[in-house]
């Protein structure tokens, strides 16, 4: 065993090679621990080898700790495997459901003393070791998901796995964590797909008129089937409780429209509309603090240079700039970048800014 | 009557002095033109003429043309009384929705000779006249919704308001108008406003969990529902038809989740997702083109002109930046930038900001 800066001791064995399994291994070369890389696919796993994410497997290799990086769909069946073949290693895998792989492991007769899951929520889960990051998980939120049978020192491992990628560790049950995610990620997708798909044979001249409001809202529709598939799959028991949720409101607001004059039909959508503006504002902002900015927007030029100006000149001004987000508008050859200030010095930004010749073009996008 | 350096030739009156009203006035004030303000509220009044929008109306006012910046609910009948009390003027109108005020002045025999619709998509309509700006429409579509009633010579006066305010001219029939909208904005607006309202009462560490995707996902369901209600009710005849059949999908993904492993339900999902991907796809880019760029993400000390340094080198790299988009990591005192290029510079630029210490933390947010 190699003794380096950080918690871990090697070896550390890491099972698919991936974004997520090449950004791990990258992340704990960086720290000088011994990382021994597998993948199904040798294609994969001498990328990753030539990425510098670790080495290939060698007979005698002895891990304290195995990470399994692969689709949701075959975590269980690998984390028993590697439960077998290694039998003094503690295993954890990284996939974004918690509840099935325990409860396959728990069918499976698993040594669950030595298992504990966990689920780093760091970008999109795509792109392959080329994406591969040793940074990905800085300042991102790492779940561990512990379960009555493994002890806390055993546990502990993963916490150094997750403080030595420089991660933030939060404790959560495997229920609460699917419960979680399906709140804030899945069904979020699944709206976000099914707005996207009526978007679909559009006149051009209607999403044409699109705004930054259904960019945003559609974003997320852009990932990858094949993996989701496998998520919304393993997670349906999380999901389908808010999904019944959300059709229940979606179909109290359609009768509402469908009698828009109807007595009652204009407080409903009122009180939809009042009720996600509250739903908003229970988003943790910035640092999670929850507190409110004022947002201003500035008009840039389509040149090269002209956003670093106006940063540089905000700079200068000792404002600090907390949020930046830029839109372009259709057919202009101009941008406009809407700045989140503290209320009590957006009127002096304004000031200085106006002085300096930039053109303030509204509140907000 | 003054002659000028605009296109139209005042007095322009306008009706309302929100945020629109505000606005147009001090856009076409700008362009030297008599710009005559009127409000049902004396305060809010004053305060659109302290800003410089305009001044207010005197009784031998003769106004070549009428803009009516007031809420869709009223939009019908201040445009009604418009017309009668000024025979000679051409009467136009902001609200964002197009058939209703139509059909109103038709049910009331109103001079349809003299009217045409329109609606700048100009950020959110709130804000009031203390959020007025000149340079608003700038860069912003304005869409006319002409009708079989009014000349082409007639109309014409509104296509010149709109280029005098810097706005890009769409042509679109009522119908065409409400449809694309109801697609657009109020559809995504409901869905958002539904997924937001599942968040409340929710435990702060599942919603602590949060990233990118729920935060652009329902952005738009902080606004106002005063306004919301009267437009969704206003257009209820464009968006239900769209709504069921979000709701349909709904109902079909549903059915799937509730059955993960029946045969055909990971087909459903499959299908889903990637129609979701295609509809995103056809949402137009910057500037109207289609072409896709390459992500990168960049991290960023949260230390004020941090981000400018990173954007002055970019410029000084030679390599234009096509869009940015800013994340905070809950708990870390860092911030992603996603920097967007052309996929051909890329490497370029990576290689470019590690040699002057820029981490560079993955591909995408």
């Amino acid at each position: 065993m190699l003794l380096t800066d950080s918690r871990l001791v090697g070896p550390v064995r890491v099972v698919g090679s991936g974004l997520l399994g090449t950004s791990i291994g990258l992340g704990l070369r960086a720290k000088g621990i011994d990382v021994i890389l597998d993948d199904a696919s040798p294609a994969n796993l001498s990328l990753a080898v030539d990425y510098g994410a670790g080495r290939p497997a060698e007979p005698d290799d002895s891990p304290q700790l195995i990470i399994v990086c692969v689709p949701p769909d075959v975590t269980g069946r690998v984390v028993a495997a590697e439960l077998a073949a290694f039998p003094d290693a503690i295993v954890t895998d990284v996939a974004s459901v918690k509840v099935q792989p325990l409860e396959e492991l728990r069918a499976a007769g698993a040594d669950l003393s030595r298992y504990i899951g966990s689920h780093p929520l760091a970008g999109r889960e795509r792109g392959g070791a080329v994406a591969g990051r040793a940074d990905l998980f800085l300042g991102r939120p790492w779940v561990v998901t512990g379960h009555d049978d493994i002890s806390y020192r055993e546990g502990s491992a993963i916490d150094d796995l997750i403080l030595d990628l420089g991660a933030v560790l939060v404790e959560l049950s495997p229920e609460e964590h699917d419960r979680a995610v399906a709140l804030v990620s899945h069904v979020p997708q699944l709206i976000a797909t099914l707005l996207a798909k009526r978007l679909l044979g559009a006149a051009h001249s209607s999403v044409g008129l699109a705004g930054q409001g259904l960019r945003d809202t559609t974003r997320i529709a852009a990932s990858e089937p094949e993996l989701w598939v496998q998520i919304l799959g393993a997670n349906a028991p999380a999901i389908t409780p808010i999904l019944r949720a959300y059709r229940d409101d979606l179909d109290a607001v359609l009768a509402a429209l469908e009698h828009p004059t109807a007595p009652g039909a204009r407080r409903t959508l009122a009180e939809a509309i009042a009720a996600g503006n509250a739903g908003v504002a229970a988003i943790p902002g910035k640092h999670g603090q929850d507190r409110r900015y004022s947002q201003m927007v500035v008009m840039v030029d389509d040149r090269p240079g002209e956003l670093a100006r106006l940063l540089t000149e905000i700079g200068a001004s000792g404002v600090n700039m907390e949020d930046l987000r830029l839109e372009h508008s259709p057919g202009a050859q101009i941008g406009l970048a809407e700045i989140s200030v503290l209320p009590e010095v957006e009127q002096q930004l304004t000031d200085e800014l106006e002085s300096r010749g930039w053109r303030i073009a509204g509140a907000s996008l």
